[in-house]
């Protein structure tokens, strides 16, 4: 059913396939329904006075070793990899490239991975600083996880915008109630079903397990889930990341003590790929709310 | 001076430095700027009814074999190294992450590469394609260039914004000329001094050194340069493609002959950089019609 979304918003334009499964093209209007949902995130965030980060789609590959990324997540996990040593090698190089089908030798990682998540570059930009009782930030960008796939919910690389709340306990605790509403309203304000559920985040292997069933019992992470005859699937999540992110970079709370941090993320896409699904293939014909939320003609 | 400017940038939070050189967040205000560039590169690609099209940061590494870039800039491009093989390899994957520091070793390059210029995904979309005598896209997107430097105008990571042409010669040519009004008009509108200069791209080697000078003889390129005490850097650039793109693809123009294509780009923060050359730190301080073309407040 997924799939069939994904042909369908193919044949019809909206997606641009390319020769990588997960990777797509957009065409102005899909553009023009991620924008509407990305603008009313950006309301919401600048209700709690959020100050706007952006950053380029990747991040320091030691800022993902930092916070563990690497070994929770190596099979979702990218690097950067680039012609090492260009300098001086110009004759070998050239010689090995004219071969042809060489290149991949010519490779080694760099200091840059692909960016797996909106926040990451927020923390080490955050380190060693005191952010007194709490301070918001609304980031948005491009995330990569190596997933290929047909599922058009499953893309390797796609937009995902967040408000981050880093700050005391109290403070934290109180944004992650207001997390929740903002989810809650968005949806109700797109016209789209979505399930308040627990949920974990994808870690690797039987160790992986583990680390899941911790979120779980201490509630860390809870998603809005559309049901699709697949199975559900997250259009955001409300994650409280306790110091997960603030005990690596230092970065002290009003009370002198390491802060704590919280989000709530919603995939840009997904929430466009929901209206499809759950209103049908012709934005003229979804509900009128739906499109005035969309930024559409209704009618 | 261009160093300077990048630290002036960081000091008064428009870029927000990372741990690798040539790799910024950008705040607010910096967005708006870009936004506005943006915005005014969509209204003339509206004008010559261009199709908009968006592609994600990364493109099918085959895609770049395909057009020689591997080979014409090995030392620019990058490819995603993924972690090969995970299924079935739990036991062996974790036990070498919880080892430390091998995270390296497990990496393979995948089928991606991080995009070096907006228009790359375009081609392979219109593979075997008949373009009439021609059609025209709107595309912007990241772009990675491996240049790691202090120099803000270098960044590794980057947006750019162009108008591709895709059609007859005589139909590629008109828009050549158009796209030179389109450079000279931005310029103007956002009060920018750019100079107009025949130029190369950056060929790898000495046997780049004779590409730049068929390029150069053919007059392929054309840049609008920004003057700065360290030398001109390019704004934005024309670009006779020829068949370089059309003939690998084997997209066809209206008289049934290989296509060919041409374009032109902007650099989007390259321009917010140049109005903080010229007009100074301060966008308050910025001349009035560059302050109404920013969308800033004026006076």
């Amino acid at each position: 059913m997924r799939q069939e979304l994904g042909q369908a918003l193919c044949r019809d334009g909206y997606l641009l396939p390319t020769a990588v499964a997960g990777v797509y093209g957009r065409d102005g209007r899909f553009e023009h329904l991620v924008g509407a949902v990305g603008a009313a995130v950006s309301v919401m965030a600048a209700e709690v006075d959020a100050t706007v980060v952006r950053y380029p789609p990747a991040v320091a590959a030691d800022e993902l070793h930092r916070v563990g990324y690497l070994r929770s997540f190596p099979h979702l996990a990218g690097a950067i990899s680039v012609c090492a040593d260009t300098t001086g090698r110009e004759t070998a190089i050239a010689a090995r490239l004219h071969r042809g089908g060489a290149w991949e030798e010519l490779l080694r990682p760099s200091d840059l991975a692909p960016c797996p998540a909106a926040c990451y570059p927020l923390y080490p930009h955050l380190a060693g600083r005191a952010v007194g009782g709490g301070k918001r930030y609304d980031t948005m960008g491009y995330c990569f996880r190596r997933e290929p796939s047909d599922d058009p919910f499953r893309m390797q690389l796609f937009r995902m915008h967040e408000i981050v709340c880093v700050g005391d306990r109290t403070t934290v605790d109180a944004f992650l109630a207001r997390a929740h509403d903002f989810a809650a309203r968005l949806f109700t304000d797109f016209g789209l079903a979505a399930t308040r559920a627990a949920a974990t985040d994808p870690f690797f292997g039987s160790g992986g397990r583990m680390l899941a069933r911790e979120q779980l019992d201490r509630d860390l992470k809870q998603e809005y889930v559309c049901p699709t005859p697949d199975g559900g699937v997250a259009l955001a999540s409300v994650n409280d990341h306790e110091t997960h992110f603030t005990r690596p970079y230092g970065i002290i709370g009003g009370d002198g003590a390491p802060a704590v941090s919280a989000c709530v993320g919603f995939g840009l896409e997904r929430v466009v790929l929901a209206a499809f699904l759950q209103h049908g293939p012709d934005p003229a014909d979804w509900p009128g709310g739906t499109q005035r939320a969309f930024g559409l003609p209704t009618g």
